[in-house]
């Protein structure tokens, strides 16, 4: 194995706050240990159509308190062809970049490892998405901040729902998972939270009407996870059918959970995952992403942080349960 | 006209963040220029159902910094008909109620014209509305809370805009009033507003997508009037058609637009107003709002205050348009 | 008077929240009106030392969302004499420059006014400051978000005054000006303001203890203006010595006041002032400050912009008092 | 060992955000449990002077969102006495109360270990500190809250000391632990974090000095742990002595990092932890702090978290070093 002069970086999939801190912890600690760093644009199609700049630390001056991606991101098709990845590797040639750091969710790594085995070439990872839902980290870049952007959300809609003693459905993002779901309904105060890992049928739904209603008059709040057959809008179907005397509503924050100003600790964990991405470089390890696990900055490898069943703890669930009488 | 010894207080229609305030400062100022107060729950209809509770300092304690309103709010249409009002008339007498202070917008208002001309009784009010939509004052408490809540939001939404080059059509309240959209779009730095004080043609529209793709690639942000007939949905779809190469998304504000911990501006509005109200009322004032114009408190008539035209300052249509290029 | 092509821009004296919201709004109606635009760093010193860059829309961009100033500021004893404004002149010469926009406060406005009457040159000026000192504006560029601020600070120290039943002596800027100690004051529900308008003596500070003890036990928020003479440590050591059975503590808020992301509300004043400089440039207008009063730009002569003595509107004074109780 | 049937409950020490969190989720799981829960208020000190009221679900409720603590603290010296101990113990006789659930930092609980063996009385902790310096969790309630709020302030003084081209010295809490002005120094982005874990000299503040003007000419962040004979005021003199031609200013966060509303993890942190106290009680646990480690609540001895030696992660000042180049 050649020595590594120069690491190509790139995001990938949907933004997460925090991930401009990781670029440029990526870029800084990169510079301070000798190697030259490029940034690729528009993530794996930006690879594959040679959108590449020379980084210095000047380049990533200021970022930190930015949401979003100074890289820009994209979903890419093209990667996941044959012919894709071979352009791709034709950029990494020609721009002279010896290894790659990616940032992105469990689709992006997917992807980094099958480039990283197909061509023997040096990838590591660092965990970007709002979901939580990477295997080998305590929490992934961008989950803290949307957790506190939910959850400052829902305090406001709190507001109106007392006032107004109404039953909302919030609907948060997640995909196919519940973090977001349950951990925000616990710290929002919720009655209810519908996850994906937990079937909810409409007598639970009763219950949870009832819950609320007994404690605060008719006021309530159930966050609903996102879900292609079965969202907000579903469950506030159901109940307004079954309890025509409720005034339901229905809020789907949508978007805004992905922006603003990344949070102290999606900052720190982006900044200490970055400078370990480096060192994981130098030392030779590739194939793993960097996460942080019992306040530790860790090596977890790709096939372990992208299995696709990471599990909800459970003792959240009766958290809530607990707590929302 | 005998001496008023009782004030009632409600509010009433839509919550706005900053009630609580008002419903602190008339309460203190009551009290202490000598008045009791009685706070009513649940609006107009707190007052048909005689649902009265005395209030004293500390009831109003440490409400100034919370969103909503502790005095309940509800649109009564029981109160729109001869019976409800005196209904509503007969639990003043009851409860010893001389005088009435009520918070809310255009129809709250309006409402509490009718009641004060029907019984010759003596009614104030204060603007409580997040719309902006009340003639004679300067803003309505609620209104700077949400266009900083929807600015935050937008802020948010630019990010993801701006990382994966995307156009969004935000939509926002304001009812009939382009207040917020044209206001927040200015304040978020937007490409355009969609208002219902003018019309805005696919033509315009294509305009606005050429615009912002020439500033900045691929990235565009609309603010949209929530409208009956022509939300940002409407115009998602329109543009999807006619530029089918965009990727356009669409989010929808809500009711988080509502709730929040109220801005200084509104504090300070809800304070003066209150004090406002007091005075109002012990100088014999009846059937007017409470204002605040060019930073100095006024009274304006009901029939003023409510009429259904307060224009939006053209001016600010000519700032969107130069600054968006 | 020859046409006016090109204009300089410079903050000048201490920052504000809703300058580069400034600076972008006097950039792109320039650019938009058929004008160049030159950018001037640190204030009448890059003046003074040709520190000069041409503008384009593309450097203004995304600047709207940032505290402080992408131009830097400084406060220039040099331009206060012949010499320094002789050599500021010498750079207008040599930068083509045919007319400057100012944005700061009192200090920065009154050297536009003497360069321009000076050299007969046009310029027109932006109320860019905390302090909210300039006449002829509703308010100025940062008061609002630096009322915000302050804010939610003081609400942060109010969790722990109540939770440890402390007093607070809470020092916030606002140079010779009461505005933003009074004007917080309501905003936060304080017991008592200490502002440089009106005197307050030991009897006075031991009614406002009394008060605030019979409020809510032992918990109590003054706001003091900061002072040369007489800040918050003055009055707490005055308090301690005449009540030590109380826990009385002090808070200085300092810089961090100046900066953040502008409110919405300072962001549309700055971008409504920025588009009116250029007009009044165009019309042929110099030596005014741009305002915004009753919610309509205005011209203000400089000469009465810098009067020394904008008062303190007294009704604030009575609003806390009565709400105090 | 008899039953449990009623337990009390205490906040003690400086508050910290979040503790109302596990006040609402430790009476509320009680209750949910079928045991009786007693607010005791203003910590030990309450507890000595029977100060304690019967509390039902509707006593914490809304109370998730606010910082401080509903039952005020205090610190305690009666309690350390002997005589004091033995009021306390009366109280728990007279109250039948028949374990104690105590929130505080390391004195609080050191505190409440000395009861529990003294009189051989069920008490268990929850980490309710912002210093984050209790053993055992991975941190502790407020921590997360604090660290957000340092963060938005330094950001903010970025704003100016970037406009200004000033250094900066601000000066953080902590106490004994530089848990707060490391991390928070890495999250803001700051040049350099001087703590009390490691000696700096001024040898290393002319490198800081420098490298922060080599970055961005001028303009430089130093973050300073509280410490009673060298903080932030002591550094600035140092460096202002060596270094006259900068521009250097303090400021000192103080008391407004203590409050607001808590941050999602805290809430999180608190509501699973106020739980898992119940549950230990129930399991016939004492003596025994709350954590959380590695994403699971974990059952920690007193005499562990209370160990005054948690050791700050060495990387962390590795990662802020190579981040400031």
């Amino acid at each position: 194995m050649s020595k590594i002069k120069t690491i190509g970086i790139l995001t990938s999939g949907g933004d997460a706050p925090g991930m401009n801190a990781a670029i440029r912890a990526v870029t800084r600690s990169g510079i301070c240990n000798g190697l030259s760093v490029k940034g690729i644009y528009r993530g794996y199609d930006g690879l594959i159509k040679d959108e590449v700049k020379s980084f210095t630390t000047e380049d990533v001056s200021g970022i930190i308190t930015r949401g979003g991606t100074i890289l820009k991101t994209a979903r890419s098709k093209e990667f996941m062809t044959p012919e894709g990845m071979q352009k791709a590797y034709e950029t990494c040639i020609k721009e002279e970049i010896d290894a790659l750091v990616v940032i992105g969710g469990n689709g992006s790594l997917t992807g980094a490892r099958n480039f990283a085995m197909e061509y023997d070439f040096p990838v590591v990872g660092l965990p970007g998405t709002i979901d939580n839902d990477l295997y080998g980290t305590d929490s992934t870049i961008g989950y803290d901040t949307t957790m506190n952007t939910i959850m400052e959300c829902v305090d406001r809609i709190r507001d109106t729902a007392n006032s107004h003693e109404r039953i909302f459905f919030i609907e948060v993002m997640g995909r196919d998972a519940g973090f977001l779901a349950q951990n925000s309904a616990i710290a929002c105060g919720a009655e209810a939270a519908i996850i994906p890992e937990e079937s909810t049928d409409v007598d639970q739904l009763a219950r949870f009407m009832e819950r609320g209603i007994r404690k605060s008059k008719k006021s309530c709040i159930v966050i609903v996870s996102e879900s292609p057959k079965c969202g907000a809008l579903y469950y506030a179907d159901r109940v307004k059918k079954e309890f025509p005397e409720f005034d339901v509503r229905v809020s789907i924050l949508g978007h805004l959970q992905r922006g603003g100003s990344p949070s102290a600790h999606d900052r720190i964990l982006a900044s200490r995952t970055g400078v370990g991405a480096i060192k994981a470089l130098m030392q030779g390890q590739r194939n793993v992403m960097i996460g942080v696990r019992n306040n530790e900055v860790v090596f977890v490898p790709f096939s372990e942080a992208i299995r696709s069943d990471k599990p909800l703890n459970k003792g959240l669930i009766k958290v809530l349960d607990e707590l929302s009488i």
